[in-house]
C-alpha cells in the first residue's frame, strides 16, 4: 500500500451509511464496521510464513495511521489510547496487504514483522498454547476439563530487557489487552 | 481433541476469577475471557493450508459444543443463537487444534473444512477483498481514498443452491454477522 493521506470515518454511530448487504459483501466500497466502542478487530499474520501472530483492535484513527504510514497501529482498550506496534520494542509490523471480510467487520493484516516477535511475552506469536483435555480422572476434573499445553512457546526475545522490568510489571491484564507493544 | 463432556463457565461477570497476569499468560489453566456480552472471538484457519478462513464469536456454550463434538459451533450475534457451522450448508469445520492467545481473549481454531467453502458468499475464505488506494485524482477522492479489490474471489460453491434463495435474501447484514452457516 502506498503512503499518503487517507481519511477513515468512524461509522459506528451511522450504521445506515454502510449500504446494502450486497454493497457490503460484493461491492468495491470500503465500509468497515466499527463496533459501538468505535473499534474493529484486526487479525495479523506473517506475510511470509502465514503464521497467525496476534489479534488486536483498531479505531478509525489507528486504521488511518496504518494506511498512511505503512506500519501497524492499534487502539489499546486497556490504556484507552492509540499505539503503534513496536513503539517500545522496535518490533514494528510493516503492512504488506490489508484485507477485509465479507461483512466488513474484521480486518486481516498481512505484515512483515521487523522485530523478533509480535507477542509482548517474548514469543513470535501470541498463540503459543493449545487447549487440551486434562488426563482422565485427574483430581478435580470430573468428566474431563480443559487445560493448556505450550506449543511453539520458545521466546524469541527477552521481554524484561526489551520493555524493562517496570513496564512489564505495570503491564497488567485487567483489561485483557497486551499491555505494551 | 478427544470427544466427551466438558463444561465451560462464562466468566464475563467474574473477571477476578481468571487469576493474575502471570497465571493467565504463563499458566496451564484455561481461563478464556468472555466479553460483557459473554462472547470471545475465534479466528479460524485451514489446518492444512494455513489459510485464514473466517472470524466468528463463541459463547461458553458454543465453546463447550465445539470441544465436546469436535466440530465448530459459534454464537450468532445477529440471530442471537447458537449455530453449528455447516448446519445448513453441510460445510462443517472439524476441529484439528484449538489455541488461545497470551491474554486468553481470542481463540484460534485450526480446522479441517469438510465442505467447499467457509464463507456464506460461496468463497473458501471470507477475506476475498484487499483494501487499496483508489487511483490518484479519482473523482470524489481528494487526497486519496480507500477502495476494495477482489482477491482469491472465485466461488467454490453456489450460495443460492446451498442455502436457497429465501435464506440468501433473508440473510441480511444489518448486524454484521454471516447470516447463515
Amino acid at each position: 500500500m502506498q503512503r499518503g493521506e487517507v481519511r477513515v470515518t468512524d461509522n459506528s454511530t451511522l450504521p445506515a451509511s454502510r449500504g446494502s448487504a450486497s454493497d457490503i459483501e460484493e461491492g468495491a466500497a470500503f465500509a468497515p464496521k466499527f463496533d459501538a466502542a468505535g473499534l474493529i478487530a484486526c487479525v495479523v499474520t506473517d506475510a511470509g510464513s502465514g503464521e497467525l501472530l496476534m489479534v488486536a483492535h483498531m479505531n478509525a484513527q489507528a486504521l488511518e495511521q496504518t494506511v498512511n504510514t505503512g506500519e501497524a497501529w492499534f487502539y489499546s482498550r486497556s490504556r484507552q489510547k492509540l499505539w503503534k506496534k513496536g513503539e517500545t520494542s522496535g518490533h514494528v509490523l510493516r503492512v504488506v496487504e490489508l484485507r477485509v471480510d465479507c461483512d466488513q467487520d474484521v480486518l486481516w493484516l498481512k505484515a512483515e514483522p521487523l522485530g523478533a516477535g509480535a507477542c509482548h511475552t517474548g514469543r513470535r506469536s501470541c498463540f503459543y498454547r493449545a487447549v487440551v483435555r486434562s488426563a482422565p480422572g485427574a483430581p478435580g476434573a470430573p468428566g474431563g476439563a480443559l487445560t493448556l499445553e505450550f506449543r511453539d512457546a520458545g521466546r524469541s526475545f527477552d521481554p524484561g530487557k526489551v520493555y524493562g522490568a517496570a513496564d512489564q510489571k505495570q503491564g497488567g491484564l485487567t483489561n485483557h489487552n497486551p499491555p505494551i507493544s
